[in-house]
């Protein structure tokens, strides 16, 4: 018999996979625009459907592996009894989050179509589908993670004093998978467009998009594989990995709350995917309007109904005697306070309004240089006030936690505060898909020459979707930031279970601690850039793919078509091949870490390798986002406008910051958690 | 009575002061060439002094201000007796560094105009010259740095265990003279030199140090107060700290060695200056050779020379009933070994000869946008052999040290490495100084428009001196990431004295320290924004008041002499006024936290802060040099050349390097040096 909470859970995911069906069919029955819609909408189409089979193919191989790995590991440290069920769980979680990957693929390949269609005649209607494409992606992706978690649980035999330590398989699983679909799909998508701006919009001279270059349509594919599988892979793993974290933190606590501390995690983001399904059924797309005004509207709503299902949740579930339950309640709120807070953070840094953008554009009058100087000042910069702001929820909820009275609540209270920020996460999922659908779609519109009213409609869309981006970056890499804390400590209480020992002291002060710690940092720094140098590697292939195109007249004339399918393979090779070797670094450089330095080491290595990874991706992503912004802001007209010798310095930030917020930043955010749950799944081999 | 160490350590800089003024008098009494170089010469020299002036004037103000903090720390925390004592013992060593500082400027400024008349006619004179002239610098600034610290120690008591923790305040006020002298200094060298070009070379089309460019005399004074008294400071600070952070070890080895355990360190220093005067003795400029093969061949002549001393210093020092001392021998070779090491590791992510650089000079062919990536990368990639280095040299002198028998002589071990590889430091810091009067004297052959000859022969010195900056960096980041582990050491001696309980675990696991990590390895990343953002600010001044006088058709035409001073003296008010708030930031922030959150968590922040540090220099400086050489490389006729699109793209990124290389980077070896002895001497504060 399955208990309650976990009925509730499994309940709310059929429902939410009930409503993504409803949608599904509502939008796969909407149409499809005109035939040179279709037409580039088709290519598109079958582009990203041969990467994600040959990708998927690699990761298999790969998988495959490490699950063998695994299992040996357990098998020759004398756990035979874990060695079947932790290498299972590892091939549910990877089979899992491939399979939300492809889901979210295969919805967006056909949203773009449909919103492009819908643009013809009216904005809100290209709104409304775009964001249901994305909240197809998002209700699919949230339950598939909720489910897998719940029956590998009830599988296991849902003891909950030992069952949590088993499932972490899982989360490594859906990690793997979410590190080589993010680093591959990130190559891919910043290789095709760097690419195809240098060739096109530099050598060439022709505009954005345009059909005469043969890299456009592999441009337009890597929207749906880079921002849709990846991020979608992402936030799959965060969503297991956190509960999985938090669920072996609520064993410590099964004497006062019994197996409701367990369940608790996987309840309450049941509870957060049905306040996104609110969220996401109030927002309507309305002609003339912003569209960032519904999308927002809608997040506040889910905010407020997780805040109001949170206090109900641990009302039910952590309500023991004697425990003030209440600042279990308070630190949930400064998990949702601070998801609101990141993304206004990475408003401020990223949107055109702000002082940092503003003056990145001002430096673009000076050249090229100032440009980057100033833009990288601006990355290096945005890691403070994040910073700050996780250190004070991590000891604000810890605090919380200690005061509820329960025994070692402290960190129940981090965990609870995680918990609070993910319950969103099926809403800013919707937010995030639905940027690279509108993306798409933009590049449809053009690529089929529609009306220019057609295309002043989607360019509002796509503005929009630049921004949801950035957002959800933001948001990603906050929620890892708490997340991770407490994978450490799922972490430490897996070591201390293996060795009968009590592991709770990380010394710093200690050398061997301290080295590790200055080789997990490092190895951020290196992971960085060997994805950055994949894109420039690969954006080369693209180059000279096209420069052999452009040698026949005909196409750069616009006479004959150019051979979108021979750029298209090359930058699939190339993304595959250059996403094994930094993958396979970073599985295996902590393994060689733990194995020689063994577990009180590694920690150092998990904990130092964590903080860099966090501010350099903020970095990242942040100076990325704020110098393509600085671009657009140029492109309505500032500084000289299009073609001013500003823009053409912007150009040049916007390029460099090309693979550090699509390809390294998010990788990053991946890779922080798997550092965490392949330590947690091969602790037995660093005692 | 003094005892004998402390006499050999003050007779050994007794005779380096001595061999110094030898060395001045010859140089001074050298020809000054024609009256074209000295107008230029003169410029600089005035430009310079001007500088220090204001710049040194405005430290004073905030040292004095310090100086009555740290009294009243001590004083109000009931330690009467250290309060004087402290405070003194930080204005001697605040002094004492601007006194090495201004010292360096005054003998480059007066060397550069004699080596550009010795150019005249021979190349190896012209080297005999600028490499004399760092040596003087050199000299005087490791024998101030030692004989400060051994002074200090005698007039404060000389009680060797108590003693050392009053002297942390002299490492204190070198510190913090250093890091002011670093960040004003570097803010001013790049943003004249970025300034300079950008308008110059970029705007108005001339060449570099062009004599109708307003800004080149204020670019050739930023290499004396950026380079020179800079990086002076900088490794004065260094040996003073690392000394001082050596001998509080040492007390904890009272019982075994009494003070000769404490006295250890600098005794090694003076054995190493000693050997650094022969190996620079041993230089000898041969016309047409090579100048590089001269300066290795010296340096590996001190290298060799400081081994032999290390063996019969520890063998006098360290050779206790029971003590297996080769192993303490064995603990400094790899300190000095590691130096070499980090040497080679430079030149190889600099040197125009290996991959690194020649895949930035490629990736110039697609533009700047690739070029900059691909730096980038580099920068990001030389992470990863100099931590591994680091890693390695730490266990195995950490190994050496338990295995000499001595308790707890882990730590001494690590401690007699740093000594190794500090014993160079007074030969690396006159390769170092060679790098600035070599380029300053290019300059003036340049403005003085001598013969092309005369050129050429500089251009050789100048391509040298190059060369010697970027691995005198690597030197000194790799000296100052073995020492902290020292300096944190001391600092958990010191606040287990003030508390009278043991503190030798920094448990990384425990919410504040984690918080305190996460914010130290912030602050770097702050810092790293606010000293790139400096220089950005101060170079547009440049721009904006070079333009004004371009605007005179005289001054492009070459009829009219621009107004140089007006150009140094807004890079002056710039740099002073930049340097400020990043200066006060990194001071006070820590305060904060130390107070706020108590002396582990601290102890968190200042570990991975320091980590982060070494990382982040590292990027920064190696990044910077790459860019700088990949731009050379391309200007010796690769890649089309001077004037070819891949030499614009590649000066760009040579551009974007010069704040990275010579003014982030450098402030951040200062930086963590600085934070190490600010938790020590305000450690009170923090219990």
């Amino acid at each position: 018999m399955i208990d309650l909470p976990l009925q509730i859970v499994i309940a709310i995911c059929v429902l939410a996979l009930l409503l993504a069906a409803i949608l599904t069919r509502d939008l796969l029955s909407q149409d499809q625009g005109t035939p040179k819609m279709r037409e580039v909408a088709d290519a598109i189409r079958v582009g990203a459907e041969a990467f994600i089979r040959r990708q998927y193919s690699t990761i298999a191989v790969l998988a495959i592996v490490l699950a063998l790995v695994i299992f040996a590991v357990y098998f020759l440290t004398g756990q035979q009894g874990l060695a079947i069920s932790t290498a299972a769980a590892f091939i549910v979680g990877a089979t899992c989050s491939a399979v939300a990957g492809v889901v979210a693929m295969f919805i967006a390949v056909r949203t773009n179509i449909r919103t492009a269609a819908a643009a013809q005649t009216s904005d809100g209607k290209a709104l409304d589908f775009s964001f249901r494409g994305g909240a197809i992606s998002g209700l699919i992706i949230t339950s598939m993670s909720l489910l897998g978690v719940s029956l590998t649980y009830v599988a296991l035999g849902a003891d909950p004093q030992h069952t949590p330590f088993v499932i972490v398989g899982f989360g490594f699983g859906a990690s793997f998978v979410a590190l080589f679909a993010q680093l591959g799909g990130g190559i891919y998508t910043k290789a095709a467009d760097v690419g195809a701006d240098l060739v096109g919009k530099v050598e060439a001279g022709i505009p954005e998009d345009d059909v005469r270059n043969p890299a456009t349509i592999a441009d337009l594919v890597g929207d749906n594989v880079g921002d849709c599988a990846g991020r979608g892979a992402d936030l799959f793993e965060s969503t297991a990995a956190e509960n999985i974290g938090a669920m072996i933190l609520g064993v410590a606590l099964f004497s006062v709350f019994g197996a409701n501390g367990v369940l608790f995690p996987i309840v309450m983001c049941a509870f957060g995917l049905l306040a996104s399904m609110i969220g996401i059924l109030c927002v309507r797309g309305k002609d003339g309007a912003n569209p960032m005004d519904a999308m927002n509207m809608g997040y506040y709503i889910t905010a407020v109904i997780s805040a109001v299902f949170l206090f109900f949740g641990v009302q039910w579930l952590l309500n023991a005697p004697g425990v003030a339950w209440m600042y279990f309640v308070a630190a949930g709120f400064i998990g949702i306070a601070l998801s609101v807070a990141f993304l206004k953070v990475t408003e401020y840094y990223t949107d055109h309004r702000f002082r940092p953008v503003q003056e990145i554009a001002d430096a673009s009058e000076t050249g090229a240089a100032t440009n980057i100087i100033t833009g990288f000042s601006v990355g290096l910069e945005t890691t403070a006030i994040p910073a700050i702001l996780i250190g004070i929820s991590l000891l604000l909820s810890y605090w919380c936690g200690i005061q509820t009275g329960v025994p070692n609540g402290g960190l129940y209270g981090t965990a609870v505060a995680t918990i609070g920020m993910l319950m969103v996460c099926a809403y800013v999922l919707t937010m995030d898909t639905f940027g690279p659908i509108a993306d798409n779609a933009g590049g449809i519109v053009e690529m089929s020459q529609a009306p220019e009213e057609v295309r002043k409609r989607m360019d509002k869309l796509d503005a929009a979707g630049n921004t949801t981006k950035a957002l959800t970056k933001g948001y990603a890499i906050g929620s890892a930031s708490l997340a991770v804390f407490l994978l450490f400590n799922a972490y430490m209480a897996d070591i201390a279970k293996l060795t009968g020992k009590a592991f709770d002291v990380v010394n710093l002060a200690s050398v061997p601690v301290f080295v590790g710690a200055l080789l997990g940092a490092m190895l951020v720094f290196l992971f960085a850039s060997l994805a950055v140098r994949a894109v420039s590697k690969t954006a080369q292939s693209v180059i000279d793919a096209v420069r052999i195109q452009f040698k026949d007249p005909g196409i750069l004339a616009g006479d004959r078509k150019p051979d979108y399918a021979a750029v298209i393979d090359i930058t699939t090779q190339g993304a595959l091949k250059n996403m094994v070797l930094p993958g396979i670094l970073v599985i295996g450089f902590p393994v060689i870490i733990g194995i020689t330095m063994k577990y009180e080491a590694l920690a150092g290595f998990l904990m130092v390798g964590t903080i860099t990874g966090i501010l350099l991706a903020l970095i990242l992503n942040n100076s990325g986002g704020a110098w393509d912004n600085a671009k657009k802001y140029i492109e309505t007209g500032a500084h000289g406008g299009k073609r001013s010798e500003a823009h053409k310095a912007a150009v040049v930030g916007d390029t460099i910051g090309d693979p550090f917020k699509d390809t390294a930043g998010p990788s990053l955010h991946v890779l922080i958690k798997l550092l965490a749950t392949l330590t947690l799944v091969l602790a037995p081999l660093f005692i």
